[in-house]
């Protein structure tokens, strides 16, 4: 009753942005990421008859509060599905530094629901695998396969139409993402909180939503064709068009930074002098840079020139789950 | 046929943002604004028989190209207005330091219309010389009145609603403006052609102009009462709901700049230590601060030592049109 799964952190493209369902993580929208194979969470669970309770070290910390709560109450999913009522001793690394702006969340979830579940002797398909995850965390139901992916929001209420689909695996392309630290990452507001307010109060969530459809169809059609330019563009506008909603919430806040706007500027700057490269921003100030392997020296060179930059961490596409 | 008049420039708490109509300059929305003080430009009109055509001398410069055309252009409107085919000797002087971010078009054509109009005889009634200011440059309309006035969109095609009215005199409230001047404030899209590409293409333009009635009645509450909190909030979530818009544009752009959010981060910063202070942005990277007269010192003092700051400049609430 033991297993051992690996799973990746991801960036999306087109941007998880507002719940419908708060209670099962239900999103408003589709959304579409790329796995990076940078960073990623090693987790172990072992079903024990001896425990009382569930443990679980994080990092080789014994996990309290939140953490820990978050984790007992996604194992008590997997309990109900494999109708046994076991408690487990759950042991997860991260390779996913805080200071990167990644979310651990993501390949947390995923790799905890593809050790758990393999673990408790369920035998999941990735599409149970991925709905099961999306529980935990919504955008680690992405994490489950390697390079592209899409979470279909679904429409039902049970949320068993929800879940991530592949689009192309890690190996179709390679593409680079460079996550750009920033010495002033200071976040005011979570992302939770800053996904309920905007879908609550802001004038523009219905623009946003309304145009998903478009960003997802022509994304598709980009990396079918391998079209980076088209990629690129559709990905960094979906990103303004994100930040853009919660400049319209009561009270309005942003997620950027003065420094958030210096690696932009950069980005736009490198454009102008012909160089293919986009950025996506997620809830945080911190900016990833999208580019192509062939300007990767200059483009990782002129970055780290930046003022307010900290560090530059390059990434690849990755691969989805994997039992050790 | 010879009149003189002094215009000041206003700043819009309500931001004038979308036309419904380029030719005769028709607004999407009603805009609210501050006249101010330190900002005004001087026009003498003389209206000559002898001349073959109109002069423009703007800043003791001959002026040609557009500066010229746009003039001569609106001087059509008012020969046209008057029955008298006259050409004249126009005079202007700004004092409105580019540098600072504000248009010298609204003092311009707010002087140009009430000099113009006085000189060929006409005797135009407030509303009705804010509807032909209108004409020159939308926001102007609203430099006609001292202190807060509201620009009323209108329903006609034809434009005959759409004028300023006043909302309460300089001497009403001594709110102060300090202008924070920026060391990068180069231009990318101009205000024309942002609010276009906007209208056109930003999928939250509905939503903008869906939350003006809301904002307009609230902030003229605020107004009523004296409630600067109220004002500045408003004022301040306006700006923001404005330039989210550009953030949806097909491509996106934002008249942001990195320093622009540091004096942004600086206003929230004092903010949450119990100042009242707020901020509000035109097309373009500048910030203006606002705020009453007992927190000025510290305030200019804050704002100063800021990087990328290169002067503060301060205005109080100003007059509307003069006849010298």
């Amino acid at each position: 009753m033991k297993a051992t799964a690996k799973a990746h952190t991801n960036i999306a493209l087109i941007k998880y942005w507002g719940k419908r369902n708060e209670a099962i993580i239900l999103p408003t929208n589709n959304s579409l990421s790329l796995t990076l194979d940078g960073y990623y969470t090693t987790t172990t669970v072992e079903f024990d008859e001896s425990l009382s309770q569930d443990q679980f070290m994080l990092d080789e910390q014994i996990a309290s509060g939140e953490q820990y709560s978050r984790v007992t109450a996604f194992l008590d999913i997997i309990r109900q599905m494999a109708g046994k009522q076991l408690f487990a001793n759950v042991t997860s690394v991260n390779e996913v530094p805080t200071a990167a702006g990644f979310a651990s969340s993501a390949s947390g979830f995923a790799a905890l629901a593809a050790a758990g579940s393999k673990a408790i002797g369920l035998h999941l398909s990735e599409k149970e695998l991925s709905r099961l995850t999306r529980r935990g965390s919504g955008s680690a139901c992405r994490s489950i396969y390697g390079g592209f992916a899409e979470w279909e929001m679904g429409m039902r209420e049970d949320g068993e139409d929800s879940y991530a689909i592949p689009i192309a695996p890690a190996n179709y392309w390679d593409i680079r993402v460079a996550a750009v630290v920033l010495s002033a990452t200071k976040k005011s507001v979570s992302s939770r909180a800053g996904m309920r307010r905007t879908v609550e109060t802001s004038p523009f969530f219905q623009g946003w939503l309304d145009s998903i459809s478009y960003d997802l169809a022509e994304i598709k059609q980009g990396i079918k064709a391998r079209d980076f330019q088209k990629v690129g563009e559709i990905a960094e506008a979906n990103c303004m068009k994100m930040h853009a909603t919660t400049l319209g919430a009561k009270p309005p806040f942003t997620y950027w930074h003065d420094t958030t706007l210096v690696v932009m500027q950069k980005v736009w700057e490198m454009r102008s002098q012909g160089i293919p490269v986009y950025f996506t921003i997620d809830a945080g100030p911190n900016v990833k840079v999208l580019y192509l392997p062939e300007h990767e020296a200059y483009i990782e060179q002129t970055l780290r020139e930046l003022q307010g930059v900290t560090d530059i961490r390059l990434s690849k596409s990755g691969q989805g789950i994997t039992y050790i």
